[in-house]
């Protein structure tokens, strides 16, 4: 039996900014950040849990604070209880009367809790020495439904529907684990796609993104509409037609811009349009949807919970979901997404780059190959190069290809000198705009 | 010219859940709190902007921080510039790249910014000698719709549309006017219904919401069947038939229990259904309206912006739309909000009680009737009488009206005693639940 020692919370920022990496439509000069929780014990093992939220540089301090607002739930705490019923713990934290009223599941509270039940989940991972994909996927479908809590999901997926999608999925689950070792899980890259970049930049990182084996690229649009145009143009001409090219507006439009947008796009063959607007608007994803198809719509790096996600499904207003390890409630919620996604059979290309966030999301799509949706069809983890040398486990991307974790862990963790060089300074003024 | 010299931020929290005032299904122990901004000037006039983001107790220090995330957008601007321009002020704090990332435009930084905004309109209506309800019903058209942003809202209402809604009620304003200075603006209270409360406190409590000339009260309803059936039967009973009864759920169910559990309470004639299920719910609250017609349903202390409240509007998912003060950005947004109900011809009873809600929100129901859609029909403001003592301009409420402020300023400021009385002792260590 243990206890919980330690509930340490650091505000790192990597200054992004600088080179432009990230910039899109609505974020010009992201400071890539998390708000980063580390978990101790008094156990004799020395295993610790690492979970943060990422943000994009100011407001990381506020993001620590809200983290740091739920220690009195984990602190002195019984870790073998904590970690037994992830499901009640889960509940505990997101059904806090008065933090509740903070969001309720929304922005800078709920993705603190997400902060803290992940972390939980590293620590548990690590404790039954196994990747966290690997955990859930050798989980029962009993245990897995249990993690999830259906008080307003049940007009669209009931705890029964949940089994049995799980159930479905049971035999396979070792053929899928053993492809998934050998083969990985399709990555596509953003890399050569952000707006600060000029068009030689472009098309050298376009080219290089070929050689590497991508089969997809996204480019961020929506600034100006002959300047995507141009961009577009050099994309799909350097990348041939045989190359997936999605496009990115970062909520930047209304639902009638984004349709008239998107009639000018088209004709490059366009692989999805993500975020056309606003994450919170699901009639009007859904209205863009029907105006823009054949092309997805894909959203999720911002949505908020799993009940937006819900109504999207309900609505069609997405058909390519995105998944982010930082925005919700942490692994419950995701997996409660992923279970919503497979009943509606909507494919998942889940949201990563930033700082850690390919670390992290890759144990959901491998858990929801190995025992959810059972399938990597159309689907794939967005992949950037950016920062993975500070993370403990880096991603293992080859061919355009992730590699499965094999360490124990969430992969969350982030080295303890990067977290101490990074650590930005805690200031009496907040920092300038 | 002049100069904004100081931001000043306050935790000030009242330990209300002594007394189980404000007990609901989903909040059993609120310590009513503001998280509270004080801007002042250089400017001989002495005048000063007061706002404060409501919440209910933990977690209040975690908004101060944002709020005061914001000052380098306030302190030492130019007054007279931040007020001349109150829409272009909006968007320079909701479009901030780097703060948005923790919405956006929900939870906690929209709250902070909807302070900000707030304090802003308060130092502008005491500098231009006016209660803010006047100061807004006497703007122009264009000036009105200047402060909406319509980038998520066009699909909905566009600027001609807003710009025709309130040209047509240009004429009669003044007759409005003078009928609100004489008449009020109806009521109704929730103070009978806090499930905290027994049976014989309930029944006291409603007969003397009835001696005081009510015509609506409110019951919490939601944690147990049996005994809101027995609370019911006792309001009915005391109120006699003709006082209206809505019920308020805070949230509880999902769609298919709200719907089961409103069949239950119909046979006592239920005015509305309040927060039935998720406030993020839109296409559930769709659900539960058709669901359970003709009771109404309501919602919107908890809808995080306009861009939710479209969509409810969108899918006639709420028949009642109730504006809060502090949750959404601020007087801009609410403005956005109240032209969007009037598009659709959906009443507006605003949410209010906590601490000074009730003193900032009549103002918005005020500006609505006189210059926006000229109705009281089936509008009331809810009413709870609660730490109305803390504020320099009381609401005035008689005779269950509110009678319309006459003292400049926008309704936030709370006394100075006050807030040092009840500030909070800033801890080192986050509260435990």
């Amino acid at each position: 039996m243990s206890t919980i020692t330690a509930f340490d919370t650091s505000d790192v920022r990597f200054p992004t900014s600088v080179l432009l990496d990230g910039s899109d439509a609505m974020n010009p000069d992201p400071d890539y950040s998390a708000a980063y929780l580390r978990i101790r014990t008094d156990s004799d093992d020395g295993l610790e849990g690492h979970g943060f939220a990422f943000t994009i540089g100011r407001g990381n301090d506020i993001e620590v604070d809200a983290i740091a607002a739920l220690s009195p739930y984990i602190l002195g705490r019984n870790v073998e209880e904590l970690l037994a019923d992830m499901g009640a713990t889960w509940r505990e934290l997101v059904y806090d009367s008065q933090l509740r009223w903070l969001g309720p599941e929304k922005g800078i509270m709920h993705m603190a809790i997400g902060a803290v039940v992940n972390a939980l989940w590293d620590l548990k991972a690590k404790r039954e020495g196994k990747p966290l994909w690997l955990l859930l996927a050798e989980m029962t479908p009993e245990e897995i439904v249990a993690l999830v809590d259906f008080r307003y999901l049940t007009d669209a997926l009931n705890p029964e529907e949940a089994l049995d999608i799980l159930r479905g999925a049971v035999s396979g689950r070792d053929e899928r684990t053993a492809t998934l070792r050998r083969e990985g899980y399709p990555a596509y890259t953003t890399s050569p796609g952000w707006l600060g970049y000029d068009d030689a930049k472009l098309a050298r990182l376009c080219r290089e993104a070929v050689e590497h084996g991508y089969q997809q690229i996204k480019l961020k649009v929506g600034a100006n509409l002959q300047d995507d145009i141009r961009r577009m143009g050099i994309a799909r001409e350097v990348c041939g037609p045989d190359i997936k090219i999605a496009v990115d507006a970062n909520q930047r439009w209304g639902v009638d811009e984004a349709i008239a947008w998107m009639k000018e796009l088209k004709r490059f063959d366009v692989a999805w349009i993500e975020e056309p607007t606003s994450p919170d608007d699901i009639l009007g994803h859904a209205a863009i949807a029907r105006g823009v198809a054949p092309i997805p719509v894909a959203t999720g790096e911002h949505v908020q919970s799993r009940i937006i996600f819900k109504q999207m499904l309900q609505a069609d207003a997405l058909q390519v979901l995105q998944i982010d390890a930082t925005r919700v409630a942490g692994v419950n919620e995701n997996v409660a997404i992923l279970l919503l996604a497979a009943k509606f059979g909507v494919r998942v290309c889940p949201h990563a780059g930033g700082v850690g966030l390919c670390e992290a999301v890759q144990h959901l799509s491998m858990f929801d190959y190995v025992a959810v949706s059972g399938s990597m069809e159309g689907r794939m983890i967005e992949y950037v190069d950016h920062l993975h040398e500070h993370f403990a486990i880096p991603v293992d991307v080859r061919a355009a290809r992730y590699f499965p974790p094999t360490e124990p862990g969430a992969g969350y963790e982030m080295f303890e000198a990067s977290v101490a060089e990074y650590t930005f300074p805690r200031v009496l003024e907040p920092v300038a705009p």
